[in-house]
């Protein structure tokens, strides 16, 4: 509908002209690379609030061409046949397109196509952790060079605007944690085992079932769509640039009902959490399941939805949370960028991350897993026989791990379970107290090693000042 | 430390000059009215943080001049003497002065300072939800027509980004459901009251104790702070104007330790919460104490911990969490806002949001809160006596008010407690049924009615497509 949105009603004057936009009043032209889950919901946007984002932002926004693998392909919405292409030079090289969202996935085309489009000066709108994760410093670089936006609230937990707000809201602190559940599958899996007592495999056959975990389920369960998720919160929050590779990543495979239980009566429950802190100018980055205090605000999300829990000098603890996933709500975030490109592509601005162009951030080496200081829960299987306890405890002792609490559940079997819970431990002095004791006799076997991350919620009040109203 | 930033590495033009900043390089000059708690913070932010600022802005910030009450009066942070004033013309007459920040609170003569200073051109960062809650559009419409930035983050739940996550991050959503723990003082009481037992008057005391509660309570439990802040929050997310006196608003001080425990039991929390809701195109405003399904996220917001669950119609579900008063968290988001306006200043640039001119948004009527449907949780007070149960459950019925459950527990003494919980029922409704109840001979009393809010948290899954990831 050309011509239908009112102009800002104290709009500066436009700079469509200088931008090459030639005529005030008419949509923007967006060409659409990938027409799948997310590139349908934004779609329906469009379609649904096209004309409530046309007054807010006093332009409609129109998409021009879509690219599709397959012409013939059943669609969820309805785009005229004409604008579907299967060529990306078809929108790629159309002088006509004002605006570039990439929501094909994958490192590649995707990361040719998007620099494509920033070589020819066009802002790109992406939902791509993976191509941002491996090859962000290179797609910054060519955005600032050729002073093109890039936009990707989109590429971490969908909808819940936690790039904006680590980018803008937080700008005036220094971030210290970020934990994130920032995988839905895993979340549903580990909340249907802690609430219903199934253990992994039954769990993850219910999320299959329910449509929240593929065939196969590795890059969820393993920790690797968590990671990329990291790599780019991480780099953003800590102003550098966190390879995958420097991540350390493990999955929920190994998680049993017998650990839950005795979490569940430690205080804790479990979650796979993508963890990065600044510890003294030294990066922490590693993903892996996580005991977190049931009263833990994080404790709370359960089944599909995400939440970031960052921490940050001025602020304080802040919690973002929502669905990380699924059509319409990764839609919102890549439709909400499309209207900051669009304002800016109107002003012939570029956003202030572009500008201080984090492609030259300086790298800030991530400290090996086994320098990570955390508590513990160790879990072991020995011979319920005198003496035992005592040997583990020395050995924890002789390698400066403090332990903070000890279960011994006799019940008149042996083996039996003793769980540690530790004091903060530097991870290889635990690992070294554990290659001593695991020969001991009497030990049957290390049953689980999982680390504990308080986070600082609850009613410690560090910050400072009057807390009032 | 002028000319120690560096520019944006990619920066555009700076257009400084034209906007009578003179001199790249040089910090922006900040004058600040009021110095007293958030004032105090943002200088510390400032002094701790200024150096990271300054290099994420591409330019410096520096507080030139503070509007103190008195000079004498010993101070939680350190300005030069000479930069205290207590002539607010110093400031706002200041042709050196860049950006006004606003954090002195009340209405008048904050009001009056941020039309002076819109009036001058100047941008304005203010903290104050008074003086937006009540004079929003009037301000708006000032910055507007002067081409002024206005920036009001810190105006609610500090320093946790919501005001940017509705306008911005929301952009592409109609917002349907906003619901809000914007008060930590009440939060702080109703938690100790579940968590420990006691009763209202013993919380208030703990919270006045921990300096989290004024000597006079009034505003934060009678819900007027509460009330101020949604009628921001609710103008944002509906695109209105919202007057804090069409607001329905109930405190907690009514609130009983025998009403948490039947709502424990029957598996809600109670909460003060700001509702604001658009029910197809009519909009409800209301702050009231409220049941909340143990298992929803706000169930889980502790102690002074404020939280803001909205519901859209593309990103579903999303809640904001973290501290909503206090110094530096305040001062967090005052700084943000610095940022931006100090980073559109130097552009020429105006938020968009001052651009679509909020101070003209139409009016849109607020429901009266007897057209409002909600579950109700209601206590009675009634003689243990066949007949009773009966006579009640059909006053409902005939008043169209359909019971979810009941529990009536006889303790061998009369009278006893029957509590219901009725399904979604217009308020007018229930009062009526209400009315007809309680002349009857075996009704002592209508001890309670607490209204009940489900959200739409959970494991429901109303926003289609895939959510896999």
């Amino acid at each position: 509908m050309p011509g239908t949105y009112g102009q800002s009603t104290c709009g500066q004057s436009m700079t469509r002209a200088a931008v090459g936009v030639e005529s005030v009043g008419n949509p923007l032209q967006v060409g659409l690379l990938g027409l799948g889950v997310v590139g349908s919901g934004l779609v329906r946007v469009l379609q649904e609030n096209g004309e409530i984002i046309g007054n807010r932002l006093g332009v409609g926004l129109e998409i021009r061409r879509a690219l599709v693998r397959s012409l013939d392909k059943p669609r969820m919405v309805s785009l005229p046949e004409e604008r579907l292409t299967t060529n990306p030079r078809d929108i790629l090289e159309d002088p006509d397109i004002d605006i570039i969202v990439e929501v094909m996935g994958g490192v590649e085309p995707a990361r040719e196509y998007i620099l494509a489009a920033l070589g020819r000066g066009r802002p790109v709108v992406t939902a791509n952790k993976a191509v941002l994760a491996q090859h962000g410093p290179e797609l910054f670089r060519a955005a600032c060079e050729h002073r093109a936006g890039l936009y990707f609230e989109a590429s971490v937990a969908a909808g819940i605007p936690v790039i904006r707000s680590i980018v803008d809201g937080l700008a005036a602190n220094q971030v210290q944690t970020l934990m994130g559940i920032i995988n839905g599958t895993t979340n549903y899996i580990l909340t249907r085992m802690v609430e219903d007592g199934t253990d992994f495999s039954v769990a993850l056959e219910q999320a299959q079932a329910a449509g929240y975990a593929e065939a196969d389920p590795s890059s969820d369960v393993d920790g690797w769509d968590a990671a990329y998720k990291l790599a780019i919160l991480a780099s953003l929050a800590f102003e550098t640039y966190i390879p995958v590779e420097s991540i350390h990543v493990e999955g929920i495979r190994r998680v049993t009902p017998v650990d839950i239980a005795y979490s569940r009566d430690l205080g804790f429950t479990i979650k796979l959490l993508a963890v990065a802190k600044n510890v003294n100018g030294s990066i922490e980055a590693r993903v892996h399941p996580t005991l977190v205090p049931q009263h833990h605000p994080l404790a709370a999300v359960r089944d599909v939805f995400n939440a970031i829990f960052i921490s940050a000098d001025a602020v304080g603890e802040l919690m973002f949370y929502g669905r990380g996933a699924g059509s319409l709500p990764t839609a919102s975030a890549v439709a909400a960028d499309l209207i900051e490109a669009a304002d800016d592509l109107l002003r012939g601005q570029l956003p202030l991350l572009v500008r201080r162009n984090p492609g030259e951030w300086p790298v800030k080496p991530v400290q090996p897993i086994t320098e990570t200081r955390t508590r513990f829960y160790i879990r072991l299987s020995v011979c319920d026989e005198p003496g035992v306890l005592a040997a583990m405890a020395a050995s924890f002792g002789r390698n400066g791990v403090s332990i903070e609490s000890v279960i011994q559940k006799s019940r008149g079997k042996s083996p039996v379970d003793v769980v540690f819970v530790t004091h903060d431990a530097r991870e290889a002095d635990v690992r070294q107290a554990l290659r001593e004791i695991e020969p001991l006799a009497a030990v049957h076997q290390v049953a689980s090693v999982i680390r504990v991350e308080d986070g600082t919620a609850g009613d410690k009040c560090e910050s400072g000042g009057s807390a009032r109203g």
